[in-house]
């Protein structure tokens, strides 16, 4: 199968919010950014920089994903350089040495009726 | 009419979660690809790859949409080659020999209050 | 402005849920296809086809969008040449003579929680 | 970083709910146009018109992102030229002298359990 896919992605909406009615790892309140690989045998080295309103972009962020895999990337794990502030906008762009492909999701458990969302990335080249 | 769509086409982000609070069909906790084959004679003949975090691809899943018919595939009624399992990440490639258009769409009901999410599948060639 | 849109989408998921805990208007099930023809002086005359899963697609329903105008239609709206049935799988093809924008949006409210889903519908030429 | 991005963006549905459970501003019922300016050093300087069902389309709406930063926009707080009517339907074209991403999303607060949706912007040049 030949590779599907982008190397460079974004993702202009961001917001974890700050509040979970569930501390359930499947549903606290989240957001991701699930990368899939789908090449035979390259592996993606993934860099991900994060843009807020009103001060500089903070990243680069670092993940690999094998080839053949997917990637359920939680920006609530992210520490390194720093962790994303809750109740705060962001925006993030991720680039890849290999195409992967780039879909947005949010969980939010701020009440007992979660509501989810989801889009494709927007991809650039 | 023209075909619309495209050969190739794949889903990053894939959950189906385990619960639903309901079994009525139309309401247990699901995830589909609707798939539209609006080739006027051409049946597609559909070929489905889900890819996981932690171990190898499984598929091809199969399946055939006659020309001029839509197919609302339940990823939670794929059994062959296994089925797909509960509470995972997953992420899927959609390949067809015609042109076909995906779309992505998740129910989920481990709350009374249902949650939707939907987004187009990101469209290689 | 010059225009921006294409001539041929298509959303590959419907689904009308036949049950509303409010008659609201604003609050009734209901699934719409967002048109903006964002023209300046050009009527957009479109014509949406309705495929199913097990037979054949019906259509074209018909609707103008004056320049500079959008339209929010309800495919529950939709009579002539007959209603869309509720609680069924469907997919459409919306066709229009000048370049507009579809956006797909579904209000579920089979349960007091309402809820949302949206995407761009796929765009072809 | 290369700018990733389009000068054109289109969102085809729009609906702010009049109604909110709550008046956090966080949980208010509003609508989001998303825009991130990952440029090194350009401002991108942003018009928004807003297009209507049954009137002539009102704007031009400006607002400046910096480079390196986002834009969390909500259509409830465009005041000038006039203010965004709550329970209308409009769609919104959006342009920039430079490339940006654009994603859509509105949180509905009508109900104690919010709903979400979101999706990318359609990108025209």
């Amino acid at each position: 199968m030949p590779a599907i896919g982008k190397t460079s992605w974004a993702i202009a909406e961001g917001y974890i919010p700050g509040d979970s009615v569930s501390q359930d790892p499947a549903l606290v309140s989240h957001e991701a950014a699930c990368i899939l690989n789908a090449n035979e045998s390259s592996e993606a080295h993934v860099t991900i920089t994060i843009y807020f309103g009103n001060r500089d972009p903070v990243g680069p962020y670092r993940a690999v994903v094998p080839p053949r895999r997917c990637l359920h990337l939680r920006f609530n794990d992210l520490n390194e350089p720093e962790p994303i502030p809750r109740d705060t906008s962001y925006a993030s762009v991720i680039q890849s040495d290999v195409p992967v492909v780039v879909q947005h999701t949010r969980l939010d458990s701020r009440n007992p009726a979660i509501a989810l969302l989801s889009t494709i990335a927007f991809s650039g080249s």
